[in-house]
């Protein structure tokens, strides 16, 4: 049995787990008290004076639709969440939203709710902590060494994405990773039994976890603490501990369906209450004794903060070089100057893939930005995204690489890999990416607006952007996926055309400390355009190529861009006078000042888009358009544009038929972008 | 051992195997000819001159870039495939595309290639033939008695789709499913070592399924015989079968990952030839005796198909009602008159929920069409799509429902789910839904594309469909997802705006036997409008309120065509003619001539979108937008919809702002609509 030296239970954690169930019931009922309060009150290092310290253990809640529990426990334990917040309770613009929101609450680690993100995240974070701690802790000096607890219920568990990260989890012996279910055996629409009769201690031992059980999971305190003791001494696997537990324990309604997710009714509140020894008329109520029991492990833990800073200070004097790293990290700062290391691209260079591009981004800068962390899920070799000299982060006993080791195996495990990314993120100190295709980028969509919502810095690298991959053919060929993710507040898109557009793209996503970005990369071999740079780029759209009194704007992505060119070349033969812009990224560009984007997309000539995905979303800027309305096909990528005729030739035919359409109109043709309700008028705000 | 009775292997099943091979190194080499060979010409019923036989095996290839042995299966046993089509492999419109795809190459059963798809479709397509016998087999008559075969490999098992499907398969005790594991050990990124060193036997026994092991699948094909006899023979549970082979056996390249996906060098070509006994110099050859074998398979399924028709003929003298519903439902036919049972409302009839009409269509429908079957992600009594008498699909010891049953419990699985009713759907003589919030549909993205890529007549009941769900805030509430799956080719987007409108999605959802739909509908309730019609509706946009002269139109979907609605009555007693159109799905208006499109969208006015979405795409028919920039927030819904401003007020304003902006302009005002490159232009086939 593993130690509980320190942990001892006295009728005042009696009195707080009853507390804490009746200031639930007070909201909506859960039945992770005690486990709650144990873990809180007797094991968890934190400080709630200051909840950004970087050693504290994390704290997970899975199944986020139990965020009352959550709420009662921060604001019992002094986070800066007040009894009216408790009150306020999913009412607008509160501290306490239905499901808990990273950014917003003090205390919340990161967003959950949506199943199975919260157990996925807390993979990320322990990945975060076993990498930190290999990276910087020293002989005697043990900085990084907290441990990620997460509470997860059926629902979690049943969701793919915690099956991907938990077979890596353990995969990774990630010892630090303590997960505990509370196995209530009842999900909405029932008993367990309708759906879910797997053996998820099995499944779970399979993984490579450890599994422990406490079977009174409603009242055992000692057992619980005894469970978690032997969790946390474990340091060579994760540790899934089962508790079992009543769901609406000491309600009228313990033990049914009903009680998940819908407030008791009043009666049964009091009859709650009046169980539990509390005065059953009064709401809201926490005696003084469980303050005391809250208020000393906070103190306890602003206690180890205080130590923890002194080895800081002593580490500071003996490496001042990794001291000096630790702060500027978790300042979320790049390294002085690291932007001079990004390519830059003339018109006579080489055509390159941007996929390659990228791997030459990587190679650039992965050396000088060591908290760029990242890796592919399976497939490295197409995404081209392990740069040169990287270690594999593996557990050491594998021969294969080791936990100081900045690249990540993640297995054909796209939304687990997000959803581990932004974990990673969320741990503070690391700038994390993952890699697939765009088109499974879609697999991840759960937690890929997560990474948005929870304004986390993280990179999608995706590559084979589109039909220009070729025979792999519609399966793999996104059409609708640029669309969804413009769509998505707070997310970049970038599809980069070259070179210079490339680096834009990294220079913005790496500066940009609250939004994730997608990079979408090709796979054919893209040229170096004339009037392409960095700096125009990172305005997320710009002028190509001018022209004064022009018949016809073309505007234009990625790979299409060259094509576009090729057209209008085509079209000045003809005496047209054509522009042509390059838009990278929408959500960057409707950054810019009206003036600026009406610049790009000026009045006067009519805008066509060209795209090979949807056309969907492109009137934002265009008077028309042109790209898929369907499916891709399979074949040499050549042959599939010449089928959807995005070529020189078909793009200048549609170019042709538009300029004589707007002329025969005769009216003057204003820009998409001058509208009487602009972005500013509507309502913008982030998150 | 199981009974082997018929199955012998002589010197042909050999050079088989080889010729396979060889094929198969002429095109991309993989390592499951022996398997492969051994279950087409030995247990497979099918009959090549007829692929859609009802009662035929299913063979679904998970591992789909694996594609080649397949066509090459295909070719041997006379499907329509000929040689030339296999030279033709990845070329533009071949037969042979890159992956396999459903209604496009005969003999495919469902799309594959995106990992981890096949095998949760197998679980659909068991799912359909347990119901299928049980609901028409009769003592004597067994009709429906097929098996479902998939192959898959290491990626499929990788994937959290698989993880949810295969969960559920054992939770249902499938026993008509067998699922042969190429256990080869190797991915794209190398080594399974590196990221896959979980205990797959011990996870899918967890499950609840049966496992069975061949050590030697490059060699042994009584072994493999075997073991697909005795999983043929468990009719308790699925099996597993892990057959362990060697990447690109027989290769120079043996056992390597670079054989992954690559095609074979022309020199390793030649020896590999050399090794199998094959004229190194000739490419795509096929002895005799091996066309013999496969011949003799098809023969002996076109007998065995005959029998079943014989059997048929007697049912249909005994069953005559059972009879014909096979027919009908085989042939994708509605019963006659079913749309009679769509409820209609009146303006004056009570406001209510669209999941609640939605609940009612289903109430009204279910009983009429049998082949309507379907269930949710856990959120049963959220979703309401249990309709009255509904019984539970499950197997018959749980108690809880049997195989005839038509409801299922999907779990917290949505990824899966749509996975299992895109199977489901391609067995036919089913048309099936899955449902859960809104939001969580993206949870299933990677199934959903191959819902409309693959042509597949499936529902996704979407409730909970904005931020009018409220308390459960941003994590719950899609903001996105519209513009997402409005931008998906061949998907239609429902988001109905009251009870006629409800009915009008289910009407076209029903009757397109093509087309996958995904029904928006709303957790608040919503007032039966002035004007609304299952006819209106059914053209995918309609004139709600007509005006002469007007000074704009107001176009909306779902819940905020009644906020709407009220906005223009305010705009109304302020002087302003105001028209406003409800457009409750992009698909279907965009395929109604131009003419009807510029009734409802006309000239001469501003048009302005109103819709609690991202604003995303709307542009194509609105000039100006007003929506969601933002993510939602958590709060009673119509505080939520308050702090956004989506309020008559809020709308009101903006569109007076929109009138003056274009008065002032002064020039004539063009509809989005008219358009130099309508769709026709351009590239608008459907896949």
């Amino acid at each position: 049995m593993a130690s509980l030296k320190g942990v001892q239970f006295t009728d005042a954690d009696q009195l707080a787990v009853n507390t804490i169930r009746t200031l639930a019931a007070d909201v909506v009922a859960k039945g992770m008290a005690p486990v709650a309060h144990v873990l809180f009150s007797k094991f968890l290092n934190f400080n709630p004076k200051d909840s950004k310290w970087f050693n504290r253990d994390r704290f997970i809640l899975s199944n986020g639709h139990a965020c009352a529990l959550q709420y009662i426990l921060l604001h019992l334990a002094g986070y800066k969440l007040s009894m009216d917040d408790l009150k306020n309770f999913r009412q607008i613009d509160s501290l306490t939203p239905g499901h808990p929101e990273n950014d917003h609450t003090d205390g919340i680690e990161v967003t959950t709710g949506p199943l199975g993100q919260g157990i996925s995240n807390a993979v990320g974070l322990a990945i975060a902590q076993a990498h930190m701690g290999a990276t910087f802790n020293k002989d005697g000096y043990n900085l990084f060494t907290n441990k990620t607890y997460a509470f997860l219920g059926d629902g979690c568990l049943q969701e793919g994405v915690s099956s991907e990260a938990s077979s890596l989890a353990g995969h990774l012996q990630l010892g630090n990773l303590i997960a505990i279910y509370d196995d209530n055996k009842i999900t909405i629409d029932g008993n367990t039994d309708v759906s879910f009769t797997e053996d998820v201690e099995a499944r779970y031992r399979a993984y490579g976890w450890e599994v422990l059980h406490v079977t009174s999971g409603d009242s055992d305190l000692t057992a619980i603490a005894g469970a978690i003791a032997e969790a946390r001494d474990n340091n060579s696997k994760p540790t899934l501990i089962v508790l079992r537990t009543t769901i609406g324990y000491g309600s009228l309604k313990e033990g049914g369906h009903d009680v998940h997710g819908s407030p008791l009714k009043a009666d049964d509140i009091k009859q709650l209450k009046t169980r539990f020894g509390f005065d059953p008329e009064k709401t809201f109520v926490v005696p003084e004794e469980v303050y005391d029991i809250y208020h000393k492990a906070g103190d306890a833990g602003a206690k180890k903060e205080a130590e923890w800073k002194k080895t800081l200070e002593e580490y500071k004097g003996k490496y001042p070089k990794e001291h000096s790293e630790i702060v500027r990290r978790f300042e979320g700062r790049l390294p002085e100057g690291w932007e001079k290391a990004l390519p830059t691209f003339k018109p006579g260079d080489a055509a390159v893939a941007s996929r390659k591009l990228s791997e030459n981004v990587l190679n650039a800068v992965a050396p000088i930005i060591p908290e760029l962390v990242g890796g592919s899920a399976d497939l490295t070799g197409s995404n081209l995204t392990r740069w040169k000299g990287a270690v594999d982060f593996q557990p050491p006993s594998s021969g294969l690489g080791d936990y100081s080791g900045r690249y990540f195996r993640f297995g054909v495990r796209e939304h687990g890999m997000t959803a581990i990314v932004n974990g990673i993120a969320a741990y503070g100190g690391l700038i994390p990416f993952g890699a697939t295709f765009l088109n499974f980028v879609s697999y991840a969509a759960g937690a890929v607006r997560l990474s948005a919502l929870s304004n986390l810095r993280v990179l999608n690298i995706a590559t084979h952007d589109s039909i220009g991959l070729g025979e792999d053919g519609p399966t793999h060929q996104p059409v609708e996926t640029a669309a969804w993710l413009r769509a998505t507040p707070n997310m970049m898109f970038w599809r980069p055309a070259d070179g210079n557009e490339t680096s834009a793209a990294y220079a913005i996503a790496l500066t940009s400390p609250k939004t994730p970005s997608t990079l979408a990369l090709s796979r054919q071999n893209l040229p170096q355009l004339e009037g392409s740079s960095i700096e125009k780029a990172s305005k997320g759209g710009y002028v190509l190529e001018e022209a004064k009194d022009a018949d016809i704007t073309l505007i234009s992505t990625g790979s299409e861009v060259p094509i576009v060119v090729d057209a209008a070349k085509q079209l000045r033969e003809k005496g047209l006078k054509v522009r042509v812009s390059s838009i990278p990224c929408f959500e960057v560009f409707n950054q810019q000042s009206k003036e600026y984007r009406l610049s790009v997309l000026p009045h006067g000539a009519p805008i066509m888009s060209v795209e090979a995905y949807s056309t969907f979303g492109w009137h934002e800027y265009a008077h028309e358009t042109f790209g898929l309305r369907a499916w891709g096909a399979s074949g040499p990528y050549l042959k599939v544009y010449e089928k959807f005729e995005i070529t020189p030739n078909g793009i200048a035919s549609r170019a042709e038929k538009v300029v004589s359409f707007y002329k025969q109109r005769g009216d003057k043709i204003y820009s998409p972008v001058d509208k009487a309700i602009d972005f500013d008028t509507a309502i913008a705000s982030k998150h």
